[in-house]
């Protein structure tokens, strides 16, 4: 039977693939790589670069393709990803099927596979509306918070505290939930628009590549200092990814 | 300057070993092991058997050291943690004294050094409390959390949804609070003890490992299953190390 892996790569330090996904890519027919445009082209050749280093048996395709933009007129956030998921479907549905019989072949994620990532659901997408008989398996990577608490050596949690992941549109309505939050896909910074000048923020962008930028300090002190920061560096690059982590108390309070 | 590594090992499977990780280990002039006890065992020897595969240059001492306790008669749960750190501090001191001037350590942390560890932590109390002169840096590693996702073939959030992190004496008090709440340190299973029969379980214990358990379901259906297969496994091992992540609603409901 053909064989999938959805295998996590980290976020631009090639450094942090682990062994098992190497193993994934060397045991590969064809690595699938996905095109995000113009913008994002730096993020390509981070997993082109990956591929050089890794996947250097012999006979090892690399496939690019384009990924859809998602359409957001006059649709909600859920259709607009779910139509998305759909059309994206449609291109892994070809991929695989032109995979030889018992063919392997391997989607390389940003981050980790399971954490703000939908591959996993559109292969299972693919798997449910077509019928098309192949089997996958998946493999973690290092995500941006982990990436993130490495630079700024930091713990995510408090002793024994929860930690809440969410996104900037939850944080800009329902302020901070918890003593860590940690804020991913925000593009509208969110963590300037919540009264909690005393909370601390670990920011961080480009993790893991030479451009790496990282801040820390009291929110009311670096808000403005990391949004000038921020949109100083999106124009530079033209793009910008970019994570945060929100942290109210101490360790060993009561 | 002394340099030290917490460097993340992942959680079992010695191929969740990072590049980034097997770099640090070979850099190290040595590599402190922690003994729990003879319960954990097991674990002491994944970590042996990860430094024979990948610390392969001669010359790299493998020093082990028995951490102590923790003491939780008659004092909270954070003054039991605080002077149990304390206590690690203190040898951690030793150890790192211990090493050549310029020399380099690396201490090997089950996970990610960021999430439910407190290496990080200790060793900061280290260069507070004793003024000793080194420097450090955080390798991080997969976690139990995406090591679960990664055998369930799960993504950890629903779509644009939150995820908390928690551990099981606060799920017990607190009841389920997001669409995706990830139980760690769970020794009293308390997704038995919530009324949320509807929830569906991704359970996993030893993961990564040869033993690897898992089992998923609606929790109304299997939390009684799970119970069981918890309490046999650990008889029979002499310790666990479980996980399970919690979901409530589809991706794409509004």
């Amino acid at each position: 039977m053909k064989h999938i892996h959805i295998i996590g790569i980290g976020t631009g330090n090639p450094e942090h693939v682990t062994i098992q996904a190497i193993n994934a890519m060397i045991a590969a027919d064809v690595i699938f790589l996905p095109l995000k445009g113009a913008a994002k082209e730096e993020l390509a050749e981070v997993r082109r670069d990956i591929c050089e280093r890794y996947a250097t048996r012999p006979g090892i395709r690399i496939s690019e393709f384009a990924l859809p933009q998602r359409q957001t007129a006059d649709r909600s956030y859920t259709q607009s990803v779910d139509s998305w998921h759909a059309e994206i479907a449609l291109i892994y549905n070809e991929l695989i099927s032109g995979l030889p019989d018992d063919g392997r072949g391997a989607f390389l994620v940003w981050g980790d596979p399971s954490l703000y990532d939908s591959t996993i659901r559109i292969i299972e997408r693919v798997r449910q509306d077509t019928g098309l008989d192949f089997d996958y398996s998946v493999v973690p990577g290092i995500t941006s918070i982990q990436a993130l608490a490495a630079s700024h050596r930091i713990s995510v949690n408090l002793v024994g505290k929860p930690v809440e992941i969410t996104t900037g549109r939850r944080l800009a309505r329902d302020g901070l939930q918890a003593s860590t939050t940690v804020v991913m896909l925000d593009g509208e910074q969110a963590f300037a628009k919540i009264d909690d000048p005393d909370a601390e923020i670990f920011w961080g962008a480009y993790l893991g590549t030479k451009d790496e930028i990282v801040r820390a300090g009291r929110l009311g002190d670096i808000a403005t200092e990391i949004q000038a920061l921020r949109a100083e560096a999106r124009q530079r690059h033209g793009w910008i990814m970019d994570i945060y982590l929100l942290r109210k108390g101490r360790d060993f309070e009561e």
